[in-house]
């Protein structure tokens, strides 16, 4: 059989974990926790399993749920979405955004995407046999440049996808960027996807700038967000994505046929665990913490940073150290010294190779100690 | 916006089921069962979640999970399937269909599709561009005319989904009609996408004929099943596919960047679980109790009926009773009677109305008495 998708492979995050487990080495490559989930939590979704929340959810979610969103949007950023009909639960942000792509890309449709991306983006949008129209983003901040923006928007452009806090940059958009974004998108018919599940990972008392706050791009936005990196539980796949009714709409059409609905016992147990909304406002100390601590370990290594402004990530260049290809030594790093990370050129237009790899830092902080002693050696 | 689907409404399920709570009607519309989950599945979940299973499952599945079905088709069918390259873990059987179809369907392709089908499997193929060719079976046998089918055959054949056991009409393919399948499919590239998520649930000692049996037709199938039907857990979502390596290896490049994965703590849970095969043995069995049960009830109703073969489904005629159309008749059961229906026009070619509705008889005995003494007013 011909491929729709001849030019995909199996997945970094998968390829690495797979190496990183072949070799035993300390895995802060693909993006999960290795601490416990939290406890409360889990008694919950037992406590939905024994309470008879076995069957379909809703197709759009359960109801507890979507209201525990829609008060999450309210309390944070004073916007409201319609738990009936503006909120759906997806099977984590990935499910929603490939039907958020697959409900209005069209053959020859081109779709924005800014490079470095995560990887589902392309996928999404070429088995809908859309266009990629890449934007290439730069080490060590990642600003896009708006006029190179606003070169690149065409009548064909069906959706620009933007993604803040940023993976696997570690970089966050200003409230000036997202200003720009909404005026030139003002008047035109362009979806925006804004993958922001990483909202409540931001450090240094900045703000998370969500779509959801400039008035006018809210109403051609998409919000996807995810559970699992909010809750530690990134094995759940429960996530869910935000947008006004009549883009909503379209969404359900295709997210109905594609799974119907998500784990049912999961959804009420995250609603009821979200009725205490320190949950997730706790969120941001609790990583700054950790990247904190990351980067005292080691501030005297070989590696070069900038600290990272959000996600679980860190970026770091090893320009210092040699001059091999990120994927390459991301490799022997694995293999030889027992630690794996991710090559951010495999995200890059033209995989291009800055010299600079991502560590995940949602670990214990034994494991990042333990960690720290390798990458000082090296 | 332009819609995609311009013809996708709510899903009859979920409109059903809505009537059905707003007029607190018994409901046998959507398939699910109202009997408690079994509570040493429940707890194997909850002991995976406490044994650290909360982050993500392989792409392709938790490796238990995989190992415990390929177990099964060795078991039951004598059949080989690699748990490594042959088998993914879905959300559902449903997912599995949307990027089956997704993974090798393009724009003008022709899939056939029998009537009364589930109602996933046209969105599925119209959001990729295909096309439907439908074959209408009809009642109360709903046997396929080969003739017929092999008359709609053409270069531009990329697909036939099958279901058998078959939801709506819980009738049965024989072994003939497989080798009808085979044979005329026999040499082509046609892939035949065969749902049997009711495999378990075949009554009166007859054989499910899944598509595995079938040597050569099984190098062109996928099989789709889902642990909803089967472990009672609708709402979990966990389901599977398996297929010859070289066609799962499509799917799989479509469904990482769909869902990537799965909800873990139940995929080790229901692994746990199916150590015992009588998990799954037992099942045609209880299912058969039930229908005995609801059709002993109501043999003296107005309504008429050819026993189910397989599924949880059960078709009665209604048409010594009213000629009104089904939807009608559906809605005013619902709603002045007391207990909901899914009709079966809503699957069928031009809304073909055979004045048959499906009652769902997962249910306590309890409630198909209940169900049994309003049916046998009407
Ligand atoms: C689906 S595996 C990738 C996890 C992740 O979000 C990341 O590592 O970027
Ligand atoms: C996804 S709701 C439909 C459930 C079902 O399988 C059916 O009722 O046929």
């Amino acid at each position: 059989h011909n491929s729709k998708l001849p030019n995909v492979g199996t997945t970094i995050f998968t390829v690495m974990s797979a190496l990183a487990n072949q070799h035993n080495a300390i895995n802060l490559s693909q993006g999960f926790p290795n601490y416990p989930s939290n406890q409360k939590l889990i008694d919950l979704v037992n406590d939905a399993m024994n309470n008879g929340y076995n069957q379909y959810a809703p197709m759009s979610g359960n109801l507890d749920l979507r209201l525990a969103i829609a008060n999450k949007y309210q309390r944070l950023y004073n916007s409201t979405y319609h738990p009936e009909k503006e909120i759906t639960v997806t099977s984590g942000a990935t499910q929603a955004i490939y039907c958020i792509v697959s409900a209005f890309v069209r053959p020859n449709d081109e779709v924005i995407v800014f490079k470095p991306a995560y990887d589902c983006y392309k996928p999404a949008v070429e088995v809908n046999g859309g266009k990629v129209i890449p934007i290439q983003l730069s080490a060590p901040d990642y600003k896009p440049d708006w006029n190179e923006v606003a070169s690149k928007l065409s009548s064909k452009t069906k959706m620009i996808l933007i993604n803040s806090p940023h993976n696997p940059s570690g970089t966050i958009w200003s409230k000036e960027d997202m200003l720009r974004l909404q005026k030139l998108t003002e008047g035109t018919d362009i979806i925006v996807l804004s993958d922001e599940v990483y909202e409540h990972i931001v450090f240094d008392g900045e703000q998370h700038q969500s779509a959801c706050l400039f008035q006018d791009l809210k109403q051609r936005s998409f919000i996807t967000a995810s559970f699992g990196k909010t809750f530690h539980n990134t094995g759940w796949k429960i996530g869910y994505t935000c947008a006004p009714a009549e883009l909503m709409q379209e969404f359900r059409k295709v997210h109905q046929f594609n799974v119907f609905s998500v784990h049912h016992p999961s959804q009420k147990g995250i609603a009821d665990y979200m009725q205490d909304a320190n949950t997730y406002l706790g969120l941001n100390q609790f990583f700054q913490q950790k990247r904190d601590l990351f980067l005292s370990l080691i501030k005297d290594s070989k590696f070069k940073f900038t600290p990272s402004k959000g996600t679980y990530f860190q970026v770091l260049d090893y320009s210092d150290i040699t001059d091999e290809n990120d994927v390459d030594f991301a490799k022997r790093l694995t293999t030889e010294f027992g630690i794996a990370s991710i090559p951010l050129s495999v995200f890059n237009l033209n995989q291009k190779d800055d010299k600079v790899l991502r560590f995940c830092f949602a670990k214990t902080d034994e494991t990042l100690l333990k960690a720290s002693e390798i990458l000082n050696k090296i």
